[in-house]
């Protein structure tokens, strides 16, 4: 089962894809789409839109699962946060590949047992969960993996629970 | 010149398509697409920017005015907003269409020369410029003939200041 993880965002979207090989997860790519500031909302979304189709082409994986905050510093990033969600959500759609959502606190909780967790420990958990030698960079495709790791465990534990595959939508 | 305009929102998204007539502007086609609230956030995406796609094929408009809020209720309207901007603009981007966008201030102004309009003169200025015998129902479909006139009304302005065509992005 290969899984996509998107950390969305309208100036840097990360993204990373892993495996699930067994008794451990494995990193297969991640890195970042950055679409420039400078530009109109417009053209920065249509640019984000097509790589990320570009990714998930390269990568094929088969379920993505995208962080979706509940919260946001004011109303001018949630806006920017909510377009970035439906990009990703689209690029998903184009390729009829189910998605999940999931809030920084459940990928928190996933990756480190505390959903409280600083960025730093994120990282690093991420790491350790993917037998890196180093955290992998930039910070948002760390953030990405995290989201797909978050996916990756959700899918384990309703396996256990429910005894059978877990359903997308 | 046909005028696509858009009233986004993620339960319901208004549709107006008007054609530039001479002195007048001519209703096309108007109306909403909605998505069940009790629908995951990613289904209710899919379904408003294939109904989009719909509209776009089936009026074959040649520019896309979109209404932009910079203000909102809250962080969690302002997430949907901002998802259902990303549809409107993903679904013109899907035939290269250039894409506008006003604000609710703007296109208050436009269309009623006063800007904090309220929403029923807003919905009278919209029938009697397109010479409609009444208002066009249901209100979403109303604003976003409303935005669809804003940009008829900027692209005049635009070449009678510069004495050329308006470009778009």
């Amino acid at each position: 089962m290969r899984i996509l993880g998107v950390d969305p965002g309208t100036v840097t979207m990360g993204y990373g894809v892993i495996d699930e090989g067994g008794e451990e997860a494995k990193l297969i790519g991640c890195g970042v789409l950055t679409s420039p500031r400078e530009r109109r909302v417009a053209e920065r979304l249509w640019r984000l839109y097509r790589g990320l189709k570009e990714v998930i082409q390269r990568y094929e994986p088969r379920e993505v699962a995208i962080e979706e905050p509940f919260v946001a510093k004011n109303i001018h990033s949630a806006l920017a946060v909510g377009r970035a969600q439906a990009v990703a959500i689209l690029a998903a759609g184009d390729r009829d590949l189910p998605v999940y959502t999931y809030t920084p606190t459940q990928v928190k909780q996933a990756v480190t047992d505390y959903g409280g967790s600083h960025k730093e420990q994120v990282q690093e958990m991420v790491r350790l969960q993917l037998g890196l030698s180093s955290p992998p960079q930039p910070n948002d495709a760390a953030d990405a993996l995290a989201v797909a790791l978050c996916h990756l465990r959700q899918r384990h534990l309703l396996k256990l629970m429910e005894g059978e595959d877990v359903g997308g939508y």
